[in-house]
């Protein structure tokens, strides 16, 4: 059960500090900790000494660890660390690990944003504007801010806290992995289950939980032909451009309607069940959300649950390029000697890469043996990564869902995501525990646009979300 | 009839001072008249000035004509001038006019060069190599040899000559062809005939005369989908995408055996007749060539005669890249917006570019549809040239002709080539007279790359070549 009363207390302490709140989000916008430039990987650093700062403040336990260094611009840097913290260590209570980052994009005035975009302002309609108040600044402080008003109210925190904060998360998450392969049994021993606040609701008004991400195969197919770039004119007509083989073979990889027309892609896509055909029925979304995001109105589907069908849970390939043909403006009659093309396929459980590399790869194959052409073709899986998808009914996710109802007085949105989020999977396989994906900040939050913004009340209501979920899992009976 | 003597003694003179020849070769090589290069474009105006120091010298009168300026990487740049030449004004005689051009291709010994590419070397091969030797400036020292050949010789010069020498030919020939259309009817009034010497024989061994010369109808097709570039995971499978329309489109163009798909392109081709069949059985050219020139044996046609007539007198489409897709080495999952393919059609007489355009467009707005897409495609002629066709009959061709069995102890190569020469048909165009291409270098002498060379045998025995071409023009009754 519940302790009602140090949950009103703890939302009436979050209500009265909001504008502390605020100015501690203001403080850490301020610090441009922008990890994929050199010039401000000091700030990275200087970012993760102000969160350590209010750990120590907090009484949280942290370690902080050396992931080395890496070469970037051809500059050999050191990593920023990754913070390690441990709230509490009661073995009558649940351990929950929580996960974010407080690096950020890079955000410059002249890239059209309305106000400094390391200045936080706060709009008459009550959006904290800033680079980093949404991504993912808002959420790794708003545990914190949680973890403060149980202090300040004087309750006792429902469960023991694990954190795992990068810097590095913008830039390829250097390192991570490595260290979450090691820490499994050691720090993240006893975890229970995770939570992830780094993604976004679906829409504007409605709270969403999110069980599920697309995976992704990447591939460059490489047509070989003369052993030089070639003048069209001299050689036009004369000899098997790759090119032509090029547009051959990728015409025949997906239909201009999102058919992926490679043989046995689709026999493993796990079948739409009457269970998850029916959840999409009651998601906040519509086409006119899509057609803003997408400034257009060239949607393959005429519905919005087609729509989200397809980008969650069915696969769709992309053609994204060719290196090695001319790509500038003007014209140039060259007639290009080696052209690799690349294309992914976003893939979804029970999808296996190493299944769609060999059905891929035996494709291409065949069909440019049907070219007749001289050329020599190569396939490369360039990276992989599997769909995560997670139980919605575990406990986990019950908690969290029952903490929407109490902040938000409406059930979330169960949803899934088109993209990856690495860290997911890595935390699901090392762990082997379940994972949660709890938004803090809105559909329309800009994270990696300009003006990017958290709403105020996503985060004073994302603090007291964070806690009632904490609290909610303490009282669940599932294990 | 020819004036044998006279003949004998200007190929007498020509070989007693070739080594002569050869230095004035090695002084102009010296001279790094690179048209491309904002440095350099002092050296180009240099260049101009060596030529008139030799005209005076030669007693031929000149202009030298500004052509004004233009802008060339960021820089307000002096175009260097075009010099007109005239040598006799005897109404009795023919007046032949000589194009060749004075500037060169960039070279650096970094490229790969085995000397310095402006200090012309003579190898044990008696290969002359230096930038520019072949391209264009022994051409035209060539004429001005055959000139002082004549005065030194003390033998009358069969014709009269009119010089067009520009500077800009390797950088767009900026000017060229608005001062030749103004000079019709002025400095070039009274030209029987035109020859030029900026191309090269097909082989290695025998000499070719050339009569014709692909055009080119240069094509940008747009498709335009969302407002901006888009996450593939977040949209892919949800929106029509560019790049898999242009895929489509593209693919439809020509068959990778080089056969043009766009219906109706082909009805304009000039059919090939017995006797320009017959022409084609004698041609100096092997496969092997062919197979050294691509570095690879990927040519279409396992016979010399079928990839001679698909270089020359046949169209050809080649898809040459993709503006606004992702072109760079390692990967982006980017679904690109809007992106630009570019392709060209070689066209051959009797194929007009205008009603090439008009079946290209049709094509592809007609193939567009069939994909439904909602996408927008929009096609645009960039720029577009016709073939040119000289009548090899021509006594201009005929005196070349017998200019060649009285050096050469053969008849010429009569060729055509793939790619396009623009003055040349600007000047049978603005002047309506017949042009001949009348090249003085072998197909291996490498113009535009590295270690470019012309054989001393090529230079001198063309210096011969160009004189008794000449005369041969002064004897011959047609007009």
């Amino acid at each position: 059960m519940v302790n009602e009363a140090a949950l009103d207390a703890f939302y009436k302490t979050v209500d009265q500090n909001q504008d502390d709140y605020v100015e501690r989000l203001r403080e850490a916008v301020a610090i441009p900790s922008i990890s994929s430039m050199v010039d401000h990987r000091d700030d990275v650093v200087r970012m993760s000494h102000w969160l350590t700062s209010l750990f120590e403040k907090l009484g949280i336990k942290y370690e902080v660890r050396d992931i080395g260094s890496h070469v970037m611009d051809n500059v050999d840097l050191k990593l920023p660390p990754i913070i390690l913290g441990t709230y509490g260590n009661d073995p009558n209570k649940k351990t929950i690990l929580v996960y974010g980052h407080y690096d950020v994009q890079p955000a410059l005035l002249e890239d059209g944003w309305s106000s400094k975009p390391f200045d936080m302002i706060e709009s008459p309609k009550g959006q904290l504007i800033g680079r980093g108040a949404s991504d993912d600044k808002g959420p790794i402080i708003g545990w914190l801010n949680a973890i403060e008003a149980h202090q300040n109210a004087e309750i006792d925190f429902p469960v023991n806290l694990k954190i795992c904060f990068e810097g590095m998360e913008e830039n390829g998450s250097e390192g991570l992995e490595k260290l979450i392969a090691n820490e499994a049994d050691k720090y993240f021993k006893g975890v229970d289950a995770v939570c992830i606040s780094d993604n976004y609701w679906l829409g504007v008004t409605k709270p969403c939980l999110t069980y599920g991400l697309r995976g992704i195969c990447a591939y460059k197919v490489t047509v070989c032909g003369p052993g030089k770039d070639l003048h069209s004119g001299v050689f036009g007509g004369t000899v098997h451009e790759p090119m032509t083989d090029l547009f051959h073979l990728f015409s025949k990889l997906v239909t201009p309607n999102g058919d992926i027309l490679i043989p046995g892609i689709n026999d493993d896509v796990a079948p739409l069940t009457d269970e998850e055909n029916q959840a999409y029925q009651s998601l906040e979304f519509s086409l006119s959300e899509l057609h803003s995001a997408i400034e257009s109105k060239t949607n393959i589907y005429d519905n919005e649950i087609e729509t989200l069908q397809h980008r969650w849970r069915y696969p769709s390939l992309s053609i994204h390029g060719i290196e090695g043909a001319f790509s500038s403006s003007g014209f140039k009659t060259v007639l290009p000697a080696k052209v690799s093309g690349k294309f992914s396929i976003r893939i979804v459980p029970n999808m296996e890469p190493k299944r769609v590399d060999e059905l891929v790869e035996k494709f291409l194959k065949d069909e440019f043996a049907k070219l007749g052409s001289k050329n020599t073709l190569s396939t490369e899986c360039l990276h992989s990564g599997k769909a995560w998808l997670a139980n919605p009914n575990h406990w986990n996710y019950v908690a969290a869902s029952k903490a929407v109802e109490r902040i938000f007085k409406c059930k979330p949105d169960l949803t899934r995501e088109g993209g990856s989020i690495p860290v997911t999977l890595t935390f699901q396989d090392a762990l082997n525990k379940n994972v949660l994906l709890l938004p803090m900040g809105r559909g329309d939050d800009g994270a990696h646009s300009i003006n990017e913004k958290l709403d105020r009340s996503n985060y004073i209501q994302g603090i007291k979300l964070f806690g009632a979920y904490l609290h909610e899992i303490a009282s669940c009976k599932a294990e």
